[in-house]
């Protein structure tokens, strides 16, 4: 790694000492009335949501404790639209717990309660005085992820080099969104250093653990999300994602997450911290939560009726469209297209067994299943994808954000997990950087272009695949993400919705994929880690696919 | 020019006999019933429309002559799925009228008039044996850009070195959906060697006319639709833009044409010669008619339900929104932004006229008008968006389509019109070409977030623009397109609106531009010649870009 410590104003030395100040300023930003004892954490299991701290721990109120766990964003939010509950009361709630949440799988980074609980009372009293709510999000808490810039915060996605920078002057196109919606923002939420690592870990604000089982990754790069969602110190949390940073950490952590299609959601105003402009792979902003009603919530309110590009030249003017239905035939049954294991991925047993566990629900309920046959062509398979966007992601000049400060790198990141062992590079590796870009360009078209085919040849509706080859791992084990990313590929959308859990009663084998790069199945590490699957639609029919997922869904649980 | 007639199985010296060959086959498929006399040629004046050659030549009956001349495509359409007229007679008219255009303009380059005419009388007895249409186009004769793919049928776009490739195997996307929705394919129309000029002039298909005044260019790069447009000899033509290509052809020649935003109509599947997969400009193809109402019922067919992906992957599924309105009050007044003259780029007399024309009778039919200042702000300027398109426009890797043939460049094409004389390079012009696509797209974000503010701000329904400097002007004269290629750099739908007439009494003064690029205004030169407006609205706001278009002409009409 080349290091530039020349353009930096603080030696490679004292990188240490920025962090430390910095992780100071964040705890004393803690109230000490939220802060657990010594004594408290030292009993914490690793199985944190069954213990249940937030109860344990006394800090919150039979209200706040009900009121965090036991409604839907959409729910909560009928109360606070009627004065039924306080937005101070709901702030409160989730600012504890997601102080709480932050102590014990250091889920967040940047943290202002008292500006939330300000514009919380600012809001109780606009409700009173008008008699009406400010917007259809009046008073809910949103968490974001640390990508995201609101005015007066700092935003240094984990990187030490970016601690000297000042707070943001400008809110991010969506932030700006939510504010005039009406929601209350509380918290931003920890990430992996790059932001291109399943596991959330950066020298500045540690490493998110899972609150399911805390020896296990939360998922990246929306994984302090996850852990805070999953923690219910979040009803509703965005997360963006380029190769799987939303749906990863949902899966992860067990709850809800929706990669929209680009151009969608305002992405606009966000610190990344990579190369501005390079043509290639284009991440896009969307929701985690607890249920599938309040990621539709969320892509309805920010989309609504299609004046996003107001706030975000990215974004298009397209209209949620409330009332889309899928499925031909009137009994809302299904052509639903399975995606079939690529034999580089195979998938770990518990992922295996949900897959199939929902196929069967599916079929009981009347949907049609078709299998694709994606792993014997090229331009449908899996690896394949994977290989064509790691080309895209790793051809640009790289700007280096971790040499300047002297931090090393963490170990998720010195892995680099690449699935360049499943074959070939999709275009010609060493060329001129133009020509090369042009040819991955026209790959991945053929790869859009095959699966039109086969979405209108088997005349599918949705496909059901798996997220991940795995649940969540070991630490720095999660490896490349070919079910999440090649949905980026092709700007599909792309749903997690949870489903079941592993077990090693029920798949007492070790499975060993023997490639280096992707994690081993090991039954008594990942014994009941969440298991998830996913809903993909073609691009721009996200309603589709949340409209789907909901019949699925339906399917499955029954 | 470098050649490579060493990759070319024909030497330079035959290139005349290849065309030679191509145009006797050109016009041996036009039917000899259908070919005007040496005599009647003779006598065919400048002013094409005025001297009504359609009806002069005897070759099209007095019902021909009512189909061609008298009825939108919207009411011929009425008229073909109740059976009151038959596909034949209308696909038979129309055909007519295209051949003796293309005698007199040069406006086409590939026709198939038996298997158009075959596949009418297929209509027409679909018709009557199932009592229903086949489909929304039902019988109507669509004209197609040379670019269009169509199996059987060679698509050269004018290159003389293509003239040696077999016809198309497959139907552009496009193609195949305007077959399934009804319509009848009968012509292709013509284009300039390279598709880059504002002339359709090739070595192949020769100097398309304008019918309004011989003596001026029809437009380009869809200047064969242009002309077949005008002179009646189609009632709803297709063509393509990247920088004006659906715009220029018809200001020039008098008729409505359409640019929607990239994504909406199916693109995928032509034929176009440049380097596939380099990150720039992207083309849209959309219509060119005779009224608003026939733009609308193209793209309302064609994207409708937004089934468009189905056909091509390149396609958004985004539904057509029929019932879309603009215009904020309820008495469907507009807010009205109009752009500023850019002082590199002056418009001529007759433009600026029918602008400030358009300006008194909106303002005297209620609507509110807001004067643009873009011309103090460099990433709202036209000259500084003409440079920035046209640093994307060339800074790429170029395929020679002409040195191997040994074909000479046409005029129009040797010239090779530039912005550059308005200022400097917007991006740092030598420098490794991935980092100036970079910067380039980070230019173009900024350029739109300009004018994302600017609409806002102003809390603007829709802009009022010039659609060029400059009338159809003199051959070769046309230069480069400042006020249709910012539409393609912001990707915003634009509408070209005819309205009113060049008058030399009117605006008797010439005018000269003085850079050596763009055309002078002389009155003589193009008296008569038709002018026309711009209506421009925000990405994908195709609806409201033709809704505003309605109320606008609904305006001006007055």
């Amino acid at each position: 790694m080349a290091t530039e410590t020349s353009q930096s104003s603080h030696p490679t030395s004292d990188w240490q000492e920025l962090v430390a100040r910095k992780r100071r300023e964040c705890q004393d930003k803690i109230p000490r009335e939220w802060t657990l004892s010594e004594d408290v954490l030292k009993e914490v299991p690793q199985h944190l949501l069954e213990y249940n701290l937030p109860r344990r721990s006394g800090l919150l109120s039979d209200i706040e404790l009900d009121i965090t766990e036991n409604y839907t964003a959409t729910e909560l939010l009928v109360k606070l639209a009627s004065g039924q509950v306080s937005s101070l009361v709901v702030t409160t709630a989730f600012s504890k717990r997601a102080a709480i949440a932050q102590q014990v799988t250091s889920c967040l980074t940047e943290t202002f309660f008292p500006e939330a609980l300000e514009r919380a009372r600012f809001l109780d009293e606009y409700l009173q005085r008008e008699g009406n709510p400010i917007g259809p999000l009046h008073g809910l808490p949103v968490s974001l992820k640390d990508s995201f810039c609101l005015e007066g915060v700092q935003s240094t996605v984990g990187y030490v080099a970016c601690l000297n920078n000042p707070p943001a002057t400008k809110n991010s196109a969506l932030v700006t969104m939510l504010l005039e919606l009406g929601a209350v923002l509380y918290v931003k939420t920890n990430i992996p250093q790059t932001m291109m690592t399943g596991d959330s870990e950066n020298n500045i604000f540690g490493r998110t653990l899972n609150p399911h089982n805390t020896s296990l990754t939360a998922g990246g790069s929306s994984g302090g999300e996850g852990a805070l969602v999953a923690f219910r110190g979040s009803i509703l949390g965005v997360g963006t994602d380029i190769a799987g940073s939303i749906r990863i950490p949902s899966l992860c952590c067990g709850v809800y997450g929706f990669k929209p299609t680009t151009a969608r959601v305002p992405f606009g105003g966000q610190f990344s911290g990579v190369m501005e402009g390079l043509p290639g792979l284009i991440p896009s902003a969307g929701p985690l939560g607890h249920n599938l009603m309040d990621l539709k919530l969320f892509m309805d309110t920010v989309i609504g009726s299609g004046n996003a590009w107001e706030y975000d030249h990215t974004a298009a003017a397209v209209p949620w469209n409330k009332t889309a239905t899928v499925g031909s035939d009137r009994n809302g049954s299904l052509t639903i297209g399975v995606l079939s294991e690529d034999k580089h991925f195979p998938l770990h047993p518990p992922v295996k067994r949900a897959l199939e566990r929902a196929v069967e629900a599916l079929t009981k309920a009347g949907h049609r299943i078709v299998r694709i046959e994606n792993d014997s062509k090229e331009n449908l398979s899996v690896a394949y994808a994977s290989r064509l966007a790691f080309q895209y992601l790793t051809y640009g000049p790289h700007v280096d954000n971790i040499g300047p400060s002297g931090e090393p790198l963490v170990a998720s990141v010195a892995k680099f997990a690449s699935p360049m062992f499943s074959g070939t590079w999709p275009v010609e590796q060493e060329q001129d950087t133009l020509y090369k870009v042009s040819e991955l360009h026209v790959a991945r078209e053929k790869v859009s272009n095959a699966w039109r085919q086969e979405w209108v040849e088997k005349k599918l509706d949705v496909i059901l695949a798996p997220g991940s080859q795995n649940t969540a791992v070991g630490y720095d084990t999660y490896g490349w993400p070919p079910y999440t990313v090649m949905w980026n590929l092709l700007d599909y959308p792309a749903c997690i919705i949870p489903f079941g859990k592993a077990s090693k009663e029920l798949d007492p084998e070790e499975m060993k994929t023997g490639d280096d790069v992707q994690p081993d199945y090991h039954p008594e590490e990942v014994d009941g880690a969440p298991c998830a699957i996913q809903i993909v639609t073609p691009r721009f029919q996200d309603e589709k696919c949340l409209a789907a997922a909901e019949l699925i869904e339906r399917a499955i649980r029954d």
